[in-house]
């Protein structure tokens, strides 16, 4: 799996985000909630609420794209507070991931990614890809899911996984 | 990342499961319960406990190393009930992880990955890979990982991404 292939493998994952958003427009239909009320809900006091989950999620695969092909990461503030925002949050990250083709991910697994936290320190492209960007995607991406399983809402593991090409014969 | 660097991430965040249940560990002997307790704790009623968490992080790598290498998947035995079983089911799954080497993955793209659940059908390994092994690893670790935080276990997003890394200069 290069970082083309992972980029495109978040882009899906943050399409099936949006059909678990469905689900939960549905559920709180279905219960007369307000779904809006989801986007607070945490599993510990201490924890980000479903809305920096999906924030985060959508912010791991922006900067992936952008460091591995040396594309700069367009602004995307924090102020989403309705499911209609976070969509439209959804869109936007999925919309840049799409103007990163194969071709500007060449060399990607060499590349010095020096973000700011690290203070100065760097790693590897192919190394940021498999230590950071992987697992804290799937982090937050799994932690909107248990979000939103937690209140009710009835996702399955499908739901999580989503299409795969599958062969015949 | 290949399918050799793709177990070794799954190996590396199986030891860092080991130390969230040190933790969880501590948490339970400074507030004086039976730690065990968490072995059936769950995030909604018709979800897997944390004990059926654990036992598929280490499935889906376990499987990952033995579909991709070619070579046969040793049976571990859904039968654990305690924090040190648990324990045992994750060292038995990385010492399984650690038997197949860089070698053994050759080919590993191509490979055709037929599990029984996809009756009759097949995917490409490095399908497999991007689609199956590696969000459904992460999912069910990151649903292990939730399941102690919702409980009150003192733990932060680098205790899940563990080491990494860094290049200096």
């Amino acid at each position: 799996m290069n970082a083309h292939d992972a980029v495109q493998l978040f882009a899906k994952t943050l399409d099936n985000l949006e059909k678990w958003m469905d689900k939960a427009e549905a559920h709180a239909k279905d219960r007369s909630f307000d779904v809006d009320v989801l986007v607070q809900a945490r599993l510990a006091p201490d924890q980000y609420a479903f809305v920096r989950q999906v924030q985060a999620t959508c912010d791991q695969a922006k900067y992936a794209a952008a460091y591995l092909s040396g594309k700069p990461a367009p602004s995307h503030p924090d102020t989403e507070q309705t499911f209609p925002e976070l969509r439209e949050r959804i869109r936007k990250c999925v919309s840049f991931l799409t103007t990163v083709s194969e071709k500007d991910f060449a060399g990607a697994d060499e590349r010095k990614v020096a973000p700011p936290w690290l203070g100065g320190r760097w790693l590897r492209g192919e190394d940021y890809l498999v230590h950071m960007a992987i697992p804290n995607f799937f982090f937050h991406a799994t932690m909107a899911y248990a979000i939103l399983r937690h209140n009710g809402v009835a996702l399955g593991k499908m739901d999580f996984i989503g299409s795969f090409p599958t062969q015949e014969g």
